[in-house]
């Protein structure tokens, strides 16, 4: 038991501080023979990193990922793959004040409460750059499904960012890449969330953000009662991200207002001889084991507590004290979770892709 | 690795299906010599039982607990606690179709398309009745907690059912304990939700629910970055529960919709030298560690899909079906919920307070 | 983590306690549909109940397994199997000196010395009667295992108890069964052992034993480096059984005297195109993995410290006092060891047959 | 669940393979506070390195400790630790023939079988340098253990090399350090093993070996029944060694030939009013929990199988070969298996600690 691993077969254990030498993750359990190289991981690491564009934080990181083992000749070993992701943008600064007090909001205090040591350079341990690595797992876990079910599909989009919501009945998977908030409407939507979001920038503001993930093309059978379930897992997957306070699968915290011949998905057989739903209220999800349909989970990420407003705190003597946070803050953290939310789908998705394998190995129940 | 457990120090299996000879839950890592009796678990399986009201199903099961091992003289030996509940109440009747057929919303179809093989018998082990394990193993979970943080203390209560919500502005704890939906608000408000439920069963439909659980008392620095985060595994405790979709810590889903000015809840030196706060947006947990004010848990549960209305659906040979689920069901799973929840709490608490002992001893940090 | 519980993907938890209402195992991650009847793993308990010849214990418990959850109509469902064995024989008695005093050689001192709190009934948790339950759960391996790979066989046998030992030069694999000592040579071999034993219950005396245990027909390939060895699994499941006191693979200690030129098991390409071995020093087993010879392993269990001789103790108020350990009790606990041992190796092989098969599925290395 | 991870709460992560460009140890659950610095974790390192004397492989490595994580000014943050070596003498050359040949002896063969993909480099994972690793970890956990129990000391040394073995009878403590060999003889012993092992190197040959540890000053009551037994776990930990072959604790294997008159440690009172014994057949453990004695654990590590003498095997292609392995290989392995083992013992003895601490905290029971 690590409690900086998440995974049960393919198991990711994260380590490293923002400002330390390094931060990196050690991938145990993927399967032998997938192809694997840096480049392949950097591309979902340049999606997450900081300074792409004017709605994320400045710092400029490259997130430039090194493999230093377990992987040979391009290809996994199924041994342990230690992906390492150095720090270089390490400004030297006056750490003075921050090191003794604890900023609203943020897990400066209950750190220390803990543990009576942290690492106050940047937050840390609790800093949201713990995520890269995150991602660069996530990079694994895609190149390996891809080998194991190759049409599956995973992809994540905002639908939320504070007074701004998408508009469901114009939804484009297409448009997600192309707008800098990866929201699935068009670029007058995607210009109208920028305004907003510079005008909270300069009053010295932060706002939330909802984001969605699907993973599309998952095989029915996935997932496992009752404490493995597969909505289980996601849903502390996505509340081990930082920031972030809620998580739903399907209608998710609607249900509560539903009734039960309104929540019911209606099921057919489709003309392959698999069923299909007429709805998914579900979420791709039943009694822990997926569907075969869409899996769709949200989750809501927490206003940045690092703002250029003024507020009352206390410092570590137990003295009061104003804090302002300095430096390169994201006014909307929620942007950056985009991909790492699509990562923690990917490794969740894998693991249990593996142990379904595991118990089951060919001898899954059939329809028909 | 057991998929069908939970916890790290305090760990809780369990097994069993709806209508086999007992189900159970194995409980390891309990501290030796807390007080534990029977009777003092039967407390709580009588507050989640099955036809004590007439809002829940009418199916009477007395739900005894026996206690098998792990308890001597009364009191925890530190070895596994094994406590098994006998299924008295199943009814001889033809499964005939309900072996075939899957209940939309249900696990049957899921189950089937995973294992090839199911206990078709009112559920098997997808059934609400397997909750009623992990309201036992909550008890002992309670007793253990008592003896290692005297004042802390666990209760949950419905916040909505349907279209009915409950009124904040007058949330009196003391009602809770009042009313046979658990809510916290006075006998008239129930009445109102007794009559729009009764409504609802006549129409052969059933509804969603919104359940809240708060932890008071529980101390500074109790929770671990980054994957053993103390919302992590409560997100995933409350997910496990059957029915849920969604969950949430303070704020939860609005977070998405608030600002950074807006969220923070601001710090301040009590009178007894410990942190106290303006508000809590965060529910108690920064970071993933305690903060030392209220944990507040919120839930979804989903209309159950046992309804009398009829459904489109398939059997086993892919034919087309309508379904009426006949039988002792709840028109809303979510009023037995909340004895659950309040377990999946106090088990998720006590294995936190554990290890945190454990890392830590004595050792936490100070402030002032 | 459950400290109770060993396997990674099939995985027992024991609970229970000697003289307690029952004892058993729960048994997740089992494949589904694998034929499983109390009657299929009756006959394993049989062969390891006590009372059934007059060289182990005269306590007489029918040892009669129930199986409360997991299999259905015959067949495992792939949820939590709970396997209960209840304690008839619990002979009413006054405990009064043995809960207040500590058998030389006996956990006694160690339990209370940890929790303050033990069950004293018959040793309580400590109890070689825990073994029923890892014996019940073996069944439900080999069960497994047939599905799997039909032609594999798990055996053990007895090589040594105290000065007897067993002459390989005419091992043969089909007396085991048939002398009451498990011994792999002719009646006239286990005459001797037994007069030997006699003597030594007549002198009130106990004796070590050394048990071999053989799986053959391992497919190559099984385990994983480095903390999941094969051997380190096997290491483990031995040296939890109880008196055991060493472990050995292949060579074992012997190893510590051999030369490189010795030790080498040269390869071959044998006429099934798969590699032989012109000896077998490893044990069937190469860098934790196996090889797809005979895994053997072997290990010690001390004598029995409930003898009718006195030895000096203390009792809990610190006072001395001599003890002799009435009741009944086997003087060599380790011809109970072997049923035990073949348990063990079923379970820890169905688990790396099933951790296999989850990580590399069908795409394991070929030669030629 | 991480197969390349050991420990419940200490727990280690080790990665990397011989030949990539680095491996390490990922440390999490180490208490916070204590004093780790990279020049406390060398001298551990340095103990273990080869090159060190011309018994051991001429390799020159620095293996040079960095530390990546976890460790803030001088002193450990509790979130997780990395411990990196960085692989420097990596000499260019053909890997060719032992690219496609099994080495007889060797994981060569099994890694193929299983993965299809093996870092044939040095050996790649399976290689003995992996526990650098591991001693890098085994010296945090020294650190912690300094700072939960003071006087706690861990020693190893060495009691056998092929046809030499050590003389109990003038057993000397302090003589252990002073000669290439760990052995608690005199430095005219130590130079009859060097003479023994040179004529063997000259021989083209290599030998096995036999290695005690000893954990002095452990306090009485850690280790947990069943499965994670103190001797349990210190099974698995020696058994995952490179080229370990059997594991004894206390009397070990030659249990098998005790009485039970023989074997018993009577107890009594000592001074202190803690328990003494009259002798250590357990090796400090009864019941899988510490009694307070040295706990005494002995291993067989068996000879390198990379010897310069021609061996017959096969290559992938099914093809027969002769095998000679050139190159820099100790002629007795067993000689680094020394501050190996100690890592290992720290390592499980910490992690028991911890994991008293967690379960019972000071409620331990009193003897007087």
């Amino acid at each position: 038991m690590s409690l900086n691993s998440f995974g049960h077969l393919f198991r990711v254990t994260t380590w490293g501080e923002s400002h330390g030498p390094a931060l990196g993750a050690t991938v145990d359990g993927c399967p032998p023979n997938v192809p694997v190289t840096p480049e392949m991981l950097q591309v979902w690491l340049d999606k997450r990193r900081p300074g792409q564009n004017k709605n994320t934080t400045q710092r400029n990181e490259p997130d430039a990922v090194k493999i230093l083992s377990g992987v040979f000749e391009g290809k996994t070993t199924g041994t342990p793959i230690q992906l390492m992701i150095e720090n270089t943008d390490q400004r030297s600064r006056d750490y003075g004040e921050i090191s003794q007090t604890f900023r609203p909001g943020h897990a400066d205090i209950t750190y220390h409460q803990k543990y009576g040591n942290r690492d106050y350079r940047g937050g840390g341990r609790s800093s949201a750059r713990e995520t890269a690595a995150r991602v660069a797992a996530g990079g694994v876990a895609r190149a390996a499904i891809k080998t194991l079910v190759p049409g599956l599909e995973i992809k994540g989009y905002m639908t939320r960012m504070g007074e701004m919501g998408i508009d469901r009945s114009t939804f484009d998977w297409d448009a997600i890449d192309q707008n800098d908030f990866w929201i699935p409407n068009g670029a007058a939507t995607a210009q109208t969330w920028e305004e907003y979001l510079q005008a909270l920038r300069k009053a010295h503001d932060s706002v939330g953000a909802e984001i969605e993930v699907v993973a599309r093309g998952l095989p029915a059978g996935l997932g496992a009662p009752i404490y493995g379930k597969l909505d289980t897992d996601l849903a502390a997957a996505m509340m081990s991200i930082n920031a972030v306070k809620g998580v739903e699968i399907g209608e998710g915290m609607a249900a509560a207002r539903l009734k039960g011949t309104e929540n019911a998905d209606e099921i057919f057989l489709g003309d392959d001889g698999q069923p299909v739903y007429s709805s998914n209220h579900a979420g791709g999800i039943l009694g822990g084991i997926s569907t075969g349909q869409d899996v769709v989970v949200r989750f809501a990420v927490k206003p940045t507590s690092s703002i250029l407003s003024p507020r009352k705190s206390i410092r570590i003597d137990g003295s009061a004290t104003e804090v302002i946070t300095k430096g390169r803050h994201d006014p909307c953290v929620g942007i950056r979770a985009v991909p790492v939310a699509e990562a923690m789908m990917a490794c969740v998705v894998l693991d249990h892709l593996l142990l379904h394998r595991g118990q089951i190995g060919e001898n899954q129940g059939r329809i028909g």
